[in-house]
C-alpha cells in the first residue's frame, strides 16, 4: 500500500477533490444523491456489486449506498466486515469560510500554520504528508472512502488478496441524526449479517497518534425559547417593568450548569454505566496531552480544571449550540426583545436514555417556574403564564460500548498498529463524538470497533474543515492491512 | 385650530406624509440632510428665519435645523420658548415590518386591532382619530413637526396672534445617542437663550391620557463580549472540556439581575436622588393602568410584581438588548461557540453619573473573576486568562428633572389642559425614556418641560411604528394653544 500510493497519490488526491466538490447536506436531497450516485460507481468499477437503497415510505430520506465486494483468498473468506461511512456533511456558512467550502483547496500546511495555496500535484511529484485538503467532508467523513478506494487499487495491483468479504453500508444523514437509519438495518438486515462493523468515522488522538474507539456518546438535543411581552418595547418607557426574553433565558441557561463544569440538572449523572477495569486501564495509558491541547486551542483552562480530558468525555454533556434574542452590534436597537431561543445538544454515555434525559431537562425547567409547551405559545398562553418555556426535542440516540477484547477489536488493534508510522495507538473506551451504533448494537448484535482516520485538527463540523495528506495515508495502509489480515 | 384641522386634515396628513417618505437614520448622512432641508423649507414658508447648522470640525455630524419665529402679537413678545424636536429615527429592520418603513401607509385602526390599509384621504373627506399612519418616526419624533407646521398655519388663517417668540431646535442623532448635541450648544448658545424649552419627543401615557413630563432618565450602553476555545470545536470531542462561551456568558448576564426584578450591580441604585415630595403626589395621581397594559403587552406579570408603572421606571433600568453566540434553529450546528456578546443599555435616574454606572457594571464583571479588556483580545491574551471579556462602552449622558411648578411647567400644562378631550393630564416627574436634556440643563440654564405627543402605542423604536391621527389633532391643538397662550 505504501509503495502504491507512492507511486499514484496525485491520481487518489485528484478523485478524491472530485468526490469534495459533490455539496452533500442531508436535506439537499438532489446533491446527496448525486454523493451516492458517484461513490456506487467508485465501487462498481473496483468489481462491487453496489445498490444504492431507498426507502419506499420515505423519498425524502438520503440513500445508504450499499455494496458487497467477496473475498478472492485461496480458501475463502476468513471472515466478514461491514464497514460504515456517512457520506453527508454538516451545513455551512460560506461566509465564514476561508476557501468554498466545496472547492476542494490544497494546501501546503493548516492555515493556523501558515498554509497558502497550491497547486494539486502532477502524477508522480512527492507528495508532502503535511499538506491538507480544505473542504466540508474532508475529514469527517469522505475521507475514509478515498483511503477505501485506495486500499482496494493497492491491494489489486500488489496482487495481494483480500480475506475478508467486505460490505459497505455508507449512510447519507448522520450529520442530521440519521432519522431513518433504524429503518434502513429492519429493512435491509438480511444484507448485513457479519462478524464485526468497522466505523470508519471520528478523528485520531489529540497526540496525533492513531486511535480506536471502542464506544461512542449518544446524542439528543433541544431547543428552548422564552417569552416577554408580545412585542418589542422601548427600553425606557418600559424598563423594569416588562420582562425581558434575554435576561430569562440568560438565567434559565445558567441554572444548567453549576459554574465549575458540572450540569446541575437533577440525576443527569445517574443513569451512566461506570467504566470497566479494564477501560480504566486504557484510559490510564493515554499520554497526558492537555496542556498541548489548551494551547492549541487557545484556552487557558479546561471547563473541568485539571481533569483528564478522556474522563470529561466519558461523561454526558451538555452543550449550547448557540443563543439568539434581540440584537447585538449594529443591530442593537434600545428595546426590550419579546422572545430569545438557545440551542442545546446532549452527548449521552452508555446507560443513558435519550428520552429520559430530556425528560430530565425538562422537569429541570418547570422546577425553574416555567410553564412549558412544545410549540409555539398563543397570546392568550402569554398573558396566563409569568414563566412560559417552549421546548422542542429534536431526536436522538443511546450510546453504546464494545468490549475491548472481543476479536474484532484485537484484529482492529492488530491492523492499525502496523499502519501507525510508529507502532503506537491509543485505545479509547469512549470516543467524544456521537455515531449511531446502538442500531447495529440492538438490532444486528454484531460487534463494533471504530476506526478513525482524520487528523484531530480538521474542524470538523467548523469552518474551514481540512484533511491533513498523511492521514489519508494512514488510512489506506490501515484499510489494505485490515482486508488483507490473516 | 380644532377647525383649521377639520377643514385641512387631508393637507396635513399629505404634507406629513412627504416628509416620512425621506429615510432618516442618523448614519445616513445624505438623506438625513435631505430631512433637514425638507424641514428647513417648511419653516421658511411659514416666514421663519432658517439655517441648517454644522460642525466645522465633524463634517459627519447630522446638521441641527435652526430657525426663529418671532412673536406677531401688539406689545411685543410675552416669552422666548425653544421648541426641541429631533428629525432622525431608529435603524430598521424592513424584513420585520408589515409595510416598508419608508412608504408611510394609512391605516383605519392599529395592525393589532385589525387595522387595514386605506387610501390617504381627499380634501374636505372625513378624518376619523383612530386611523393610524405608518412609517418610521411616525411617532418618534416627526409626529411634532407635522403638529407644528399645521398649528403655526390654523393661527395665521383665524388670525390669531402668536404670543412668544419661537426659536426651533431640531436635532439629527437622538437616536445614535446625540454624540454632537452638547458641541452644537456650546458653539450656538447665543442663538438659543430662552424662557423655556419645550421638548417635543416621547408617547402619550399609556392611560391614552396627555401626558407632561418633568424629567427624562439618562443613557448609558455597553457590549460584552466573553471567550472559549479559538475556534469552534466539535461539541462531542470537545464537550466536558473546551469551556462554552454561550454558557458563560449566559451565567455572566444572570449575574446581573436578582431573578426579582432588580439589578444585582453593586451600587446601581446607590447616585439615584430620591424623588421629592411634589413628585410622589403627582405619581400617586396617576390612575392605575398596569392591569390594562400587562393585557395590551401579552404580559401575565410584570417584573417588579405589583410595584406600581411609575415607580419601576423612577429606579435606573438595565436592559439585554440582544444576545447572539453560535446558532439556533436552522443555523445551529453541534459545536461549541468560541465567542458570545450581549449588548445592554442602561436608563439612569437623576444622580446617576454615566461614567461611574459603567465603572459598576465594569467592577461586577470582574468580580466575577474576568479579566476585563476593551478591544478585541489577542490569542496570547486568551490563552493567559480563563476567563476573558470585552467591554466597550457606549457614550451616555445623565438624566435631568425640573421642577414641577417652574412658569415654564405651569404653562405647559395649561396648554395641555386645553388641549386634552376631556381636560385629563397626566404629569410624570420622570419619562421612562432617555432624551439629552442634560446638555440643556448645564449649558443654558432653561427649564425644561417634556412635551409628547405621539399615542403610547406607536411601537417607537420597533418595527411597524406609527402614529394614531387623534393624536396628531391633539398635538396641533397644543401647539396653538402654547404659541398663542396669554
Amino acid at each position: 500500500a505504501r509503495a502504491f500510493r507512492a507511486a499514484h497519490g496525485a491520481e487518489i488526491l485528484a478523485d478524491f477533490a472530485r468526490l469534495l466538490e459533490l455539496p452533500n447536506v442531508a436535506s439537499d436531497l438532489p446533491n446527496i444523491r448525486a454523493n451516492a450516485e458517484a461513490i456506487a460507481e467508485r465501487l462498481r468499477r473496483r468489481g462491487a456489486t453496489v445498490e444504492v437503497l431507498g426507502l419506499p415510505d420515505f423519498p425524502a430520506a438520503p440513500p445508504v449506498v450499499w455494496g458487497r465486494l467477496p473475498a478472492d483468498v485461496p480458501g475463502g473468506a476468513r471472515r466478514t466486515l461491514v464497514l460504515y461511512v456517512h457520506y453527508d456533511g454538516q451545513p455551512v456558512d460560506p461566509a465564514r469560510w476561508t476557501f468554498p467550502p466545496w472547492r476542494p483547496t490544497l494546501l501546503t500546511a493548516a492555515l493556523e500554520a501558515g498554509g497558502t495555496e497550491r497547486p494539486f500535484p502532477a502524477p508522480g511529484e512527492p507528495i508532502d504528508p503535511e499538506w491538507r485538503l480544505y473542504a466540508r467532508s474532508a475529514g469527517d467523513d469522505k475521507a475514509p472512502l478515498a483511503a477505501l478506494f485506495a486500499a482496494l487499487d493497492a491491494l489489486a495491483a500488489a496482487g495481494v488478496p483480500r480475506t475478508a468479504d467486505l460490505v459497505f453500508f455508507f449512510e447519507g444523514e448522520e450529520e442530521a441524526g440519521s432519522p431513518h437509519l433504524a429503518r434502513y438495518v429492519d429493512r435491509y438486515a438480511e444484507r448485513l449479517a457479519a462478524d464485526a462493523w468497522l466505523f470508519l468515522d471520528g478523528p485520531a488522538h489529540q497526540t496525533g497518534r492513531p486511535q480506536l474507539f471502542f464506544g461512542v456518546r449518544g446524542y439528543a438535543g433541544f431547543e428552548l425559547t422564552v417569552y416577554g411581552a408580545l412585542r418589542q418595547l422601548h427600553s425606557g418607557h418600559y424598563g423594569n417593568f416588562a420582562p425581558n426574553a434575554v435576561e430569562r433565558l440568560a438565567r434559565l441557561v445558567a441554572s444548567f450548569e453549576d459554574g465549575e463544569g458540572k450540569v446541575a440538572i437533577e440525576g443527569f449523572y445517574d443513569s451512566a454505566r461506570p467504566l470497566g477495569e479494564a477501560e480504566r486501564r486504557a484510559l490510564a495509558a493515554i499520554p497526558a496531552f492537555e496542556a498541548a491541547l489548551l494551547d492549541e486551542v487557545g484556552l487557558a483552562a479546561a471547563e473541568g480544571g485539571d481533569e483528564r480530558y478522556s474522563e470529561a468525555i466519558a461523561r454526558p454533556a451538555l452543550n449550547a449550540r448557540g443563543i439568539a434574542g434581540g440584537g447585538v452590534g449594529a443591530a442593537a436597537v434600545n428595546a426590550i426583545p419579546p422572545e430569545a431561543t438557545a440551542s442545546f445538544d446532549l452527548r449521552l454515555v452508555a446507560g443513558d436514555d435519550p428520552d429520559h434525559m430530556l425528560d430530565l431537562v425538562e422537569a429541570h425547567v418547570r422546577r425553574q417556574g416555567y410553564h412549558v409547551v412544545d410549540r409555539e405559545p398563543t397570546p392568550e398562553e402569554r398573558r396566563r403564564h409569568p414563566l412560559l418555556a417552549r421546548l422542542v426535542r429534536r431526536p436522538g440516540y443511546p450510546a453504546v460500548r464494545t468490549p475491548i477484547d472481543s476479536p474484532a477489536s484485537r484484529l482492529a488493534v492488530a491492523a492499525a498498529r502496523a499502519a501507525s508510522p510508529d507502532g503506537e495507538l491509543v485505545l479509547l473506551p469512549t470516543l467524544g463524538g456521537s455515531l449511531p451504533l446502538y442500531v447495529f448494537e440492538e438490532r444486528l448484535g454484531a460487534p463494533l470497533v471504530g476506526v478513525p482516520i482524520a487528523n484531530h485538527d480538521d474542524n470538523q463540523h467548523a469552518p474551514d474543515e481540512n484533511l491533513r495528506l498523511g492521514n489519508l495515508w494512514y488510512g489506506i495502509d490501515l484499510l489494505a492491512a485490515i482486508v488483507a489480515a490473516p
